[in-house]
């Protein structure tokens, strides 16, 4: 029934196929970047109370054992163990304060010459400074032994990790006052006639760019460096300039509203004339995102994402974010996965993954689904629930696992 | 058996329990601070870039509908519901563009006087403008009507809460280029003889700074400012000062260290010097954390926490992060829970909660106990058991709900 009309690019939906005549994957589109995207991205330094979600640029190793000296996990006595050889309460050891027997804190150093610690509880100290200990006690016993927190060469933090703030705590331990980090930049960029800036009055027809920011927000999530660059006409050349400007002063570029409607047959071109490859995956079989563009030009990624905003932030999520962790040498992080039941049952096309915003709450799983209310289900959602390609669609009461927002 | 030896100061650990004389269960320890604990905080801005984890100082509202005008959900036709009554592919409904139909692209304004939306699937474009609707189309049909998707005057942020990367988006889908945001200051305190700074070379006895780095990047995490203001000796007057510096210019202060072994004394006396009321509560009935004091000066929140950094980490999430998020005004966010089965069995003493680090590894609950290997132990861990004070125990392969780290 279809026809083609004349000025048919005005006409192509998000959903149009016709152009996107080599659909992938997810996995294989990914595997393909992969192969394609060079690891990137200098090194900087963060003091350490900066560096809390940096990511580390290399391997941190632990310099000295940890602790460093052999301390007394109680408060008490150091002595020596052969000294308190068949202690007991009614005949305890008696040992010389300061010549055999030294009072110890939790925490202090192992007087030199002993080898256990007494606890306070099975002493008594005379007016004489003789001390009675009411039990015996084993070699090593409540001594923490030098390196036996951590060995001196233990690997600390790893490269490409991202540092929380337990990881900070460690790298304390260690000297680390400043934090070799991996400093990787992405320039973000909107397309689009209808996309005024955050600070504008959209008229009719126009609606704000809100994009960006999102996309800002999940780099800066990941530990990257972001730079929104503003809202690029719907025209081909000044596309090319920006995009040739994003990969000449970034590691990574992210374009959204550059794959579909109007701008999906130049977005493709021009990724394909600012360097080799180019373009190399366009058609993902996944909804929503099915138009996006996967590039590389001189090994640096170029990404073109829907401008729906629930379209750019899943698919930021499903696909830029595994692309950039690639991208910038990030250690994988598994995602933060959680059951529940779903309240509702949902539809799916086999053949296609399906990623839908969630709720959950108290182990119920709500998808949002309104395509009429994108931005307020984005805002709602607490999580992202993957409906495989072989799956046909699940069931209300479905037991299902749902991936924790991160970002 | 035990006497309290002369200098008894110098030997007070950190499970003595004789100078905690009225010790509390938690929850009665929270409730006494909410109660002199005030809200505080000023109100800041920030660059909607800037804004990620940064905490909303009041409710923002949507100042428009959104969206702003009716949007088509479809590429395809505007047109009048009623034209397409009866049409199917054998009788097409025929219209004049630009007259009785309208092009229209997903996204795009709703023409004037039309009132449905024809999917381009359903309709083919002769020569001489005519268009032919295949099929009926009901009124409002692929269209999002005004403020579908938020309306006008919704609370899209409320008071005290923590932006995401989804809320940025919904905020900058209503022009918030700058956000109001919470300025509530921290000053981070450590005091010990034995601590020297992260960037010294500790000696014989010497440790570096730990948990002031930990404290300063969990505030972080809360939203809230937070500075490092050094290590204060072991010395009361000093003590003084450094607190009475930090209630005059800060919101709340953190001291670690302040609360155990020789440093219990006078933490508590100076804490009362500061200001009214003074120590709120001396002991609580948590392992570790027992001899946390929990003060409050002319409304401010003044916290003493254990020493020992594993000690110190599991006190500020369970004891100082709820009070300093009553103290800024925070929304209470639901912990992030996991369910697993424990794979080895933990003792605890019926009335004390105990807080242990564990590592959730597929489902399986790794108590990281080892009371030799703290820090290790805090960096491994991803998450935190609470075993409740009227358990006495956890057996091997106990279905236990594990909070996880978010800090």
């Amino acid at each position: 029934m279809r026809t083609l009309p004349k000025g048919a690019h005005l006409f192509i939906g998000v959903d149009d196929l016709r152009l996107l005549q080599d659909i992938k994957r997810l996995e294989e589109a990914l595997a393909i970047a992969f192969a394609h995207v060079d690891v990137r991205g200098r090194e900087g330094k963060r003091a350490i109370e900066e560096g809390l979600g940096c990511v580390s640029s290399r391997g941190l190793f632990a310099g000295s054992p940890l602790p460093h000296f052999a301390r007394s996990t109680m408060d008490g006595y150091c002595l020596r163990a052969a000294d308190t050889n068949g202690a007991s309460e009614s005949i305890p050891a008696m040992l010389a304060r300061g010549v055999e027997i030294h009072p110890v804190l939790t925490g202090g150093p192992i007087a030199a010459g002993t080898d256990a610690v007494v606890m306070l509880e099975y002493t008594e100290e005379l007016e004489d400074g003789t001390v009675l200990v009411s039990r015996p006690v084993a070699v090593g016993e409540n001594i923490l032994a030098v390196g036996e927190d951590v060995p001196q060469g233990t690997e600390l933090v790893r490269a490409g990790e991202i540092l929380t703030a337990r990881k900070l705590a460690l790298l304390a331990a260690f000297g680390y006052d400043e934090i070799p980090v991996r400093d990787f930049r992405v320039l973000i960029l909107s397309s689009g006639n209808e996309i005024v800036p955050v600070s504008e009055q959209p008229s009719l027809g126009q609606v704000r760019d809100i994009n960006a920011y999102y996309l800002h927000a999940m780099c800066c999530r990941m530990g990257l460096s972001a730079v929104c660059g503003g809202i690029v006409p719907d025209d081909a050349t000044q596309l090319y300039e920006a995009l040739l400007g994003g990969i000449t002063q970034y590691d990574a570029v992210l374009l959204s509203g550059g794959s579909s409607a109007g701008s999906l047959d130049y977005s493709r071109s021009v990724i394909d004339r600012l360097g080799t490859p180019g373009v190399l995956v366009h058609g993902l079989m996944i909804k929503p995102g099915k138009p996006t563009i996967v590039g590389s030009c001189h090994g640096k990624l170029v990404l073109g994402l829907p401008g729906h905003p629930l379209s750019c932030a899943l698919t930021a999520h499903t696909v830029a974010r595994p692309l950039l962790s690639h991208a910038a040498g990030l250690v994988k992080r598994e995602p933060l996965m959680i059951e529940g039941r779903l309240v509702r049952p949902i539809a799916s096309a086999p053949g296609r993954r399906d990623h839908i915003p969630v709720l959950v709450e108290r182990g119920n799983v709500f998808p949002l689904l309104s395509k009429s209310a994108s931005i307020s289900a984005l805002a709602r959602s607490n999580g992202l629930l993957t409906i495989d390609e072989g799956c046909e669609g699940l069931s209300e009461g479905a037991a299902v696992s749902v991936e924790f927002w991160e970002e």
